[in-house]
């Protein structure tokens, strides 16, 4: 497996996207985006998506140059058309006009339509703590979990971050999916020819398994990705519960869909919450009883087989110091297509990685 | 076990609580709340909490009269002072301070410290929902759950609740708690003497356990209610992750505590967010879509061994229908023990459920 340094593969990344027609700006932030991912070690959104990203752009999915638009305005609410651009460019800039909103209202909320797939959520919610304030990030995407007493896959995994600053160096930064699993870990599962762990995914006539292919139609990814089964709610009824609620405050309240019949690739619909600290309570206080709190937290008795409780984020910033000191491992066939791709755009990824 | 109207229990609340000090008002939104959660099925949070209720008052804990005060307030947010009112009359207006800024400013975020136990969330976020807005709460509380990879309880089940308008009749009300269960059912089948089933609880020293007892510290409840072992949150780190957020947004945002070594009895702080939903879509064209996905979600097959998929607040309205129509059932004991506590304010409970 190639071994590659975050400059490496930003180099790769921003000529890639600029070749396939993004602005400087673009390229600038959706490198910044994906490569962030591989580093902090969620490889999902990370430069694999690349292949998808220049494809899109290809069909007319993602428009580069696309500006958002302001549809609809209160003091604490803005209604954002993302008119189709790339979803971290769009995402990047809701997030700072919610920011800046809740500096003048104390707290805000944003959505956004239009909006293609815009990543990872703990990006943008770091975003808001890096700026002292509370970020809530929620977003839709294709449906794949079945609800509590289904059996057929009618939600998204519907997943939500929260940011929030804390007296340590690095803020909390929360990204859970409301559905057990991402679709991505069964199908790697698939191709790995191992069984899944029990709780993660119904068969199509709603029966627990734990062979992965089970959640799909025949012919098998990488054919198809049609869904036969389905993936559990977290926690049963509350992930599907809530899983619900952001389907309606993504899809129903940016006056797009949340019918599940609707299925939309690789979009997005973001609903957007910050809250500016200083407005309840001083920002320093907030911060030492945030720490104070992760402190009691980190050190109190561990469970068997654990010698470490982490916070939410804690992890991604384990994996960064890692991948910063020892490279970031992208697998064979992903950086085979990625020099395919590269080519078909006149770039030689080898002579970029190699910083010529 | 004896069964009650709910115009039967509303006579002996509100009797009740106005011989224990509270005003016409307090006894009346106390009691709405209470009665109400006793006839959508949540006992926990009904009639049964006015023996805590008036212990409290008589210690000074709740203080009958207390004012509501606005402590700092921006265009979209407000830091409230509960001054230690019952928690059911602060949080109610509280909600509708939120509503009322939501208004004007599009959402609102509005947060109470120094308040006691505000009983079921679904209460508040339905409110807001017949408001024609969507209303997010949450709360903190004692220690009763431990964090992913510890052993601890250094977290309260710190729960949450959405309330949504739909298209139907009923909005959609999910109230759900970070912890897997409340502490209370595991007491209920200590004193049954019943097992509970496997992933509620971990013993002292962080094993998985099916015996109730194994939650306490001996002397074992009802002579105390000393945690030995946790609750386990739900779903592993994604409640863990999203109860130490509530912890926050409600203990270090109020600036009050967040340190689990600090437990604090009847209270709870709160953290509530309301979104005006025509400041981004027109409501009805938000209430269709609603009920469009409820829709979809409950024809979809189902799992086996269920019949019916249901969606957040279902249940409560289906209790609720059938105890209108064949009453409340109240446990012996607990029944027994509002009598005597209404002989002590020198009231008789049978003649006031017989309407003298």
């Amino acid at each position: 497996m190639p071994n590659f340094t975050s400059k490496q593969l930003r180099a790769v990344s921003k000529n890639l996207l600029k070749a396939a027609g993004a602005s400087e700006e673009e390229a600038e932030l959706v490198t910044d985006h994906l490569v962030k991912a591989n580093l902090v070690g969620v490889d999902s959104h990370g430069v694999q998506q690349l292949l998808s990203y220049t494809k899109a752009v290809k069909n007319g999915v993602i428009k580069p140059g696309a500006k958002l638009e302001i549809v609809r305005e209160s003091p604490s609410t803005i209604l954002i058309n993302g008119n189709w651009g790339f979803g971290q460019v769009v995402c990047y800039k809701a997030v700072h006009l919610a920011i800046n909103k809740a500096k003048t209202a104390g707290s805000a909320v944003v959505c956004v339509y239009n909006c293609n797939h815009i990543g990872r959520l703990g990006h943008y919610t770091q975003i808001v703590a890096e700026n002292d304030m509370i970020g809530f990030i929620c977003v839709n995407g294709d449906p794949i979990v079945a609800p509590f007493g289904g059996r057929k896959a009618v939600l998204s995994t519907n997943p939500l971050s929260y940011g929030i600053p804390s007296g340590g160096t690095d803020p909390i930064v929360l990204d859970i999916a409301t559905g057990v699993v991402a679709e991505g870990k069964v199908r790697a599962a698939l191709y790995k020819g191992q069984q899944i762990p029990p709780g993660w995914i119904i068969d199509s006539q709603g029966k627990p398994s734990t062979n992965p292919a089970d959640l799909y139609e025949p012919p098998l990814p990488p054919a198809q990705t049609k869904l036969a089964g389905a993936v559990l709610p977290t926690g049963g009824h509350k992930g599907y519960g809530l899983g619900l609620v952001i389907a309606i405050l993504t899809g129903a309240l940016t006056g797009t869909e949340c019918d599940p019949d609707i299925t939309s690739g690789l979009t997005n619909a973001i609903y957007i919450n910050v809250v500016k600290i200083d407005q309840f309570v001083p920002l320093d206080e907030f911060k030492n009883k945030v720490s104070k709190l992760t402190r009691t937290v980190k050190e109190s008795p561990k469970a068997p087989g654990f010698t470490e409780i982490l916070v939410p984020g804690e992890a991604e910033i384990i994996a960064q110091k890692n991948r910063s000191q020892n490279g970031i491992p992208i697998p064979d066939l992903t950086w085979k297509a990625l020099v395919t791709v590269c080519k078909e755009y006149g770039l030689d990824a080898d002579k970029l990685v190699a910083g010529q």
